[in-house]
């Protein structure tokens, strides 16, 4: 009990310090959301050192020596600490072990890099050059295999599973080749079982083509719908839609409207719509500290990904939006019809992209670029390589293969960005947000009708008090365990897609 | 010369420290510039958390006793440094002297304030509501008379001396004091003669009123003929016009649009068009250095307002603007024939907004504000008389009173921002662009002609040259006295209102 005024003394200099890191994370992420939208272009070198700036002071800031000091101190006197204050230093401790695991001047090298290349993909993917981004993100890939190593080292996990756990602490690489393993024997099969089904179904009717404010104007009225207020939510554009985390209280994500593509756009605004909703409800008393985070990239994008996939393609949320969309933006226009939506909504689809991808064929799309950054990671794969391995696979798990890179290894923006070892959680993701859907469903069965009615109220405060207030105060494990009395499998999920794309009549 | 490879180990940390720095400098300008356009109003708190912590790890970078001791060493062997690095270093001696004066905690809370504080100045103004402003603001004067008290002492002025020399390093509190007094003497009799001489002119003609749709794109059209690309610059919507400094390569500046007033929305796009074209040509390779920012605020402004009054309102500029309005807005509207947009340009106003002020009210309305800072930094005037002490100064300089507290002590945005000891710079830099501009004509006439046409490019080499590269590569008197050959005085400036309000003929 001696220890106890030192501990105290250590801990609140920890909070201090991991305070000024969150909001210096803030920082990061509103420059981050202002360089894909409004940054002039000319200003993108400056940016890169600016945002590198702050990479460089959070890895001195949390991962210094003193740091380390306090952290033993804080933890010998753990027991006197409350249950919210013990979750902040384990989280502490995590932030601290990545941070020194890697040394600033790499970390600060990997955000100047990105700044840079950002743009450059943006070129590549519009003019269809692999060449132009090869160069760039071979440099960045070597900064992020030097990060991975050192990480590793550290965690005592494989390269990959140590990007894997930056990202999202709880989720090894284990848990993900297991899932997928999974998923790669039951989809293939589904996925023909259920175009045979849909052959039988009338050709959907094509949706007309909107003009981008009024599709912008959409958006808007589902961000309401769904339950997002001015007041803390904005909506802009930018090439890949996204949200911005870490500013409490603000938590504005963007959209892109293809003329030729409303149904995007509404897909688009319901997922980043559900991050949105996660950051909004996180609890405002533990702003910037580490424990008041989100809990990790799975959780996230299962809030992304329940709202876009499993509440907002349900039947009872389209029976709300058909007619919706069809008031606002076309009246008349009997693609608009709700029998029509589902069909539309619900057929496999013949792309290549994953952001426009069905639901059975998106944890394809996601094993597929596993398996590259796994190679890339591992050394077995070079940059130059990418495009035909890529076509190789997706020859391979999609029976097609893309007809161009914009469709293809450019689509995305996550490498670019030097999110590599993020996509797995995309799936993973999928699948916890099947297991939180069931079960909020059968705790609540009249949270799903009342979506017939754009009433999302139900259905967020099951989420809410489950997932979103419960932040990074419990790992992984527990929280899933807590919410949905299990710990995460694919069950879940499978019986969704089953009975969604097998049973579920056509309106 | 034993002290040269420790001068320079200690110069070499000193960049280090500074340029770091100067990239959170560049973060916090951005943050602001984004919390007066797109962030949503339930972030603000946050973002007050995250300026305050980028304010108060700035202070630790740049104010500890380490770099004082680098400061020293360098200092010692300065003779070694080239003459860009001597400047640096005299640079980075003033912004240490400036952290050291005031504790992290102070600097932070005043940028916690600020950001809370605004958004209660833009609705207080709305609703002409002083009394919710009285009470924030009172904190915020308290924390900047702290502020000034600790800044005199280190520095052996008085308290708005010190304030001052934040801002404005060279500009002191006796060359306000004898520029303001020389302007009360010589400006209120020019207003009485050159008000009679106007009496007998022809009413001008009402501009119509314009969408601000409309407006803004007549606001890019001023920004791309006075020489702005959109690789460097955009132009945002806020409620006050400002340019966002410290971002290299990245100069974008705010507008506001209203229906009724399209003379505004003209004045207030060159006005900012001028300060950002200063950052953008301030020196690259010194980007984030101290020496590489601008020389101080009387600077700043000349630039701002050497291109809205000097420049933006020549006979020559009037007689390309007037055209290209007409033909952009107002096809065929006689108010924006060149006869009547000069009427109406050189007419002396008869409110009370410094914002919309004719040239010669101008430093009046200047003169009003540094009188009540003054009193309010001596502690002479408490907060709850503003507006009484407001009224009385306006009566006194200007002959008349305001009808709303908007258009009276709440219309500026500075104290709501904790800018006090920076209006003076407005006169400053208004008595600094003529001296300026009287030059730049002298040098080379044909810059004046080319105005005509739209074309600043002759107009803009001359400032580039003799101002804005050198940055702050050499001190406030030098940088004058080399680019005009005299120190800093009213004579260029009574000449140039002479000339243009008792002179020159409505054509």
């Amino acid at each position: 009990m001696t220890t106890t005024p030192d501990a105290a003394a250590a801990f609140a200099r920890l909070v201090d310090q991991f305070t000024l890191a969150g909001k210096l994370f803030a920082a990061r992420m509103q420059l981050n959301w202002d360089a894909q939208t409004y940054m002039p272009r000319g200003g993108a070198w400056a940016r890169g050192e600016v945002v590198a700036a702050l990479v460089e002071i959070t890895s001195g800031l949390i991962g210094s020596r003193a740091v380390a000091a306090d952290l033993a101190e804080a933890q010998a006197g753990a027991d006197t600490l409350t249950p919210v204050d013990r979750a902040d230093l384990k989280e502490m401790h995590r932030l601290w072990a990545h941070a020194t695991a890697v040394p600033a001047e790499l970390a600060a090298s990997q955000a100047r890099r990105v700044q840079n290349l950002f743009p450059v993909w943006v070129r590549a993917k519009a003019e269809n050059d692999f060449a132009s981004f090869a160069a760039p993100f071979a440099e960045l890939l070597a900064v992020v295999r030097e990060i991975a190593a050192a990480r590793a080292q550290l965690l005592g996990a494989a390269p990959y599973g140590a990007l894997l756990d930056h990202f999202d602490p709880g989720i090894t690489q284990e848990m993900v080749e297991t899932v997928f393993t999974e998923l790669e024997r039951f989809l293939p099969p589904l996925l023909c079982e259920v175009r045979e089904r849909q052959a039988r179904w009338p050709v959907p009717l094509r949706f007309g083509d909107v003009a981008a404010d009024r599709q912008a104007a959409l958006s808007n009225l589902l961000a309401a719908t769904v339950g997002h207020r001015p007041e803390h939510c904005r909506i802009d554009i930018a090439a890949h839609p996204f949200s911005m985390p870490g500013n409490p209280g603000d938590v504005r994500f963007t959209a892109r409207h293809d003329v030729d593509n409303v149904r995007f756009s509404v897909i688009a605004t319901l997922h980043e719509s559900g991050h949105a909703m996660y950051e909004l409800n996180l609890p405002r008393e533990l702003a910037f500290r580490p424990a008041g985070r989100a809990r990790g990239s799975t959780v996230h994008e299962s809030q992304a990904l329940s709202l876009e996939m499993f509440a907002g393609r349900s039947l009872e949320f389209l029976s709300f939006l058909a007619p919706l969309v069809e008031r606002t933006l076309a009246a008349g226009d009997a693609a608009w019809s709700f029998s029509n939506v589902v069909n539309a909504w619900r057929r496999l689809d013949d792309g290549c992209v994953r952001g426009q991808a069905d639901e059975i064929s998106y944890p394809l799309h996601i094993i597929l670029r596993y398996r590259i950054e796994r190679a890339l990671i591992a050394g077995d794969l070079a940059v130059a390589d990418i495009p035909g391995a890529w076509n190789d696979l997706s020859r391979e798990l999609l029976g097609r293969v893309p007809p161009t890179l914009a469709q293809g290894c450019l689509q995305d923006y996550h490498w670019a960005s030097g999110y590599i070892g993020y996509f797995p959680t995309y799936a993973m993701g999928a699948v916890l947000a099947a297991q939180l859907f069931e079960r909020a469903v059968a705790d609540d069965p009249t949270s799903l009708q009342a979506l017939s009615c754009g009433d999302f109220s139900s259905y967020f405060h099951w989420l809410r008090v489950r997932i979103h207030e419960r932040a990074s105060l419990t790992d992984f494990a527990t929280l899933v365990t807590d919410a949905t009395g299990r710990p995460l499998d694919t069950a879940a999920f499978k019986r969704h897609l089953q009975r969604r794309y097998l049973e579920e009549p056509l309106p």
